[in-house]
């Protein structure tokens, strides 16, 4: 499982200090080859934490030696400093690796309080400690060095005719838009180049953790990286590569909205019979956030009026009077109208099922959010002070 | 006060039962003329319910003699039955007003539970009451039996050189987008034709009803009526008649804040520096709408973070290394990083303002919203059942 899952890779997780309460705060990964190939992608949001400005540059010359993770801070809207600070730790892991690594082929992700720079006096001699940790059996640490509301860490893997593809995750969270702050790391040690881990990265992306909407809200600071070490020897077919990606990102992705902050349920919000799939995103999403639904769902009330509301607001392609709306099975609204008798609606489970038929074209896409509850309201509401 | 505080208007309100509770749930207004000149605005939501199909109708004549207006039920995703029910209650209030009145002229918005038929057989009845109650001094009551969620009735007037506006309204909310419902009833004595109250009540609604933004819901039956009777024989400039409605529309919306469901905290965004009026609106709208940022903020936390995110999920003019925040007063964020510390601001107050300044043009706009908090997450889940 996590990082470690596949061959040519070593990790870390430690206290470096970064969090006052001791918790582990910094995580290492490092590809020790053959090949250093990568891919990344991140935050569609227009204000980018430093780590992300630096990563991006990373990424665009194909390789990723290493990547230092830390919790505790995110380092976005700290100005140039910040950049700076992002740079240090990047030459400090190089310097610290020693070896062939150089730190412009090293990631840097962040997660924790906007606004705040970080303690390098402790991220610094943080990645010393790391390096010394370093094993083969460090993916487990690190995902729990990058936690920071999870209340678990969060790892996948996909094993297939001798490669793999291993992953770890925090946040509860999308990406592009983007929630909360999700950090993923990807790897595998299958054989292929960069441009084939692109391909199948924002392909599995696509529809997995861009499709997550716990809370509407977009980070900074979103970042997920597939890196590839080609220790396996063996070079897959892309399909076969691809579905693999996709299965962990999915795996990760219900482990993100299984944990996200303050939430009782998991709603699965299938849209069907639209005219196109942006049609499709498109009411997912405006269903996903709509506010009222939410608190709605948290009260077990199959309140369907206010999906047709949220329905409303959409540019989608649809006519109200055909519109047909399921909750757990039961088709309680039809036509848009009354349906099905909506005490006939279970919603003691945790997973909330709800279907939107567009009734317009054969298109489909799911979305998946939360409820919005009172532990939502004050885990946010006390989070940085 | 209220939309009796206008010559030429008679009001009531009443039990008529719709509600299970008991409560006022019935409000008639009419315009006993001379003229009966009318402008309305609708929400901009897809899903219409039905009496938002039937005024819209109504007000393409340009006439309205009066207004039948229900809570306890929002006649929406009711199909062809519920328009009928709409259709039926602007006869039967123009049978028992007899006279010249007929059904063309009654406009009619409902407020309450999505996808439920109205008791007909309460409802209609329920009218002779109400004619039977109307007086010169109902516009209280009819304020009154408008209330769904709203814990005090909402009235607001403005009087100049022997003319008045006056007007009611229910809800905490938003027009076009929308949110909850909002019902508003505005009338004058004013001799003005339909065009000029339709061009004086557009240019209200765009910058009160439209910039408040509460939870970002879109309703399906918002309404907003301006009713002119001509009973002052005076016809004022179109300036100064704009400005009253402006006044009392704006008065109607600051109460609407005040009174929103749960909240603890009335929000007043200020975008300034913004290229233009439309990128103002839509990050102060994107701000409104942050969770994650009205979560801190009724923890009173200057979490300036969280605006920064909003901001950059727009598609707005601005450089993120340009950026200012104030929270009360306080530049907590300058040019896009830390800037005065944030222990400086004070967020006792109920009223908490936010100026975010683009630093690219000379715009600005407005928008009004709340904090999230247990109330509203308890109040939500609980509304239906």
């Amino acid at each position: 499982m996590s990082v470690t899952a596949a061959q040519g890779f070593t990790a870390a997780g430690i206290a470096a200090g970064i969090k006052d309460n001791g918790n582990p705060d910094l995580a290492l990964v490092v590809n020790n080859g053959p090949r250093l190939a990568a891919a990344g992608v991140f935050t569609s949001n227009r204000v980018k934490a430093a780590p992300v400005q630096w990563s991006e540059q990373v990424l665009r010359g194909g390789a990723v030696s290493a990547v230092v993770l830390n919790s505790g801070g995110a380092n976005a809207c700290t100005g140039p400093k910040g950049f700076q600070d992002t740079h240090a730790t990047a030459e400090k892991a190089a310097e610290a690796l020693g070896g062939e690594h150089n730190a412009g082929e090293v990631a840097v992700a962040s997660t924790g309080l906007i606004g705040v720079l970080l303690p390098m006096d402790k991220l610094l001699p943080g990645i010393d400690t790391a390096v010394a940790a370093l094993s083969a059996d460090g993916g487990e640490a690190a995902a729990v060095a990058i936690k920071t509301t999870d209340t678990v860490h969060k790892t996948a893997s996909a094993t297939q005719d001798g490669w793999t593809v291993g992953g770890m995750a925090k946040g509860a969270g999308m990406l592009a838009p983007g929630l909360a702050t999700m950090l993923v790391v990807l790897t595998t040690d299958a054989d292929l180049d960069s441009a084939t881990l692109d391909r199948a990265l924002r392909a599995a992306t696509r529809t997995t953790f861009d499709r997550v909407d716990s809370d509407g809200c977009m980070s900074t600071n979103d970042t997920v990286l597939l890196l590839a070490s080609g220790a396996s020897g063996k070079t897959p077919a892309y399909e076969s590569f691809a579905e693999a990606v996709r299965t962990v990102c999915d795996d990760l992705a219900r482990q993100l909205i299984g944990d996200a902050e303050g939430a009782s349920k998991d709603i699965r919000i299938e849209v069907v019979g639209a005219a196109d799939e942006d049609d499709a995103v498109e009411v997912g999403r405006s269903i996903a956030r709509n506010n009222l639904l939410k608190c709605a769902i948290h009260g077990e009330d199959p309140n369907w009026g206010r999906v047709l509301s949220a329905i409303g607001t959409t540019s989608a392609a649809f006519d109200p009077d055909r519109l047909n709306v399921a909750i757990n099975g039961v088709w309680v609204c039809k036509n848009g109208s009354v349906g099905e008798d909506r005490d006939l609606v279970s919603m003691k489970d945790r997973e909330v099922r709800i279907t939107a038929d567009l009734a317009t074209g054969s298109a489909s896409a799911v979305i998946w959010t939360n409820d919005l509850t009172a532990d939502y309201v004050h885990e946010n509401s006390a989070y940085s002070s």
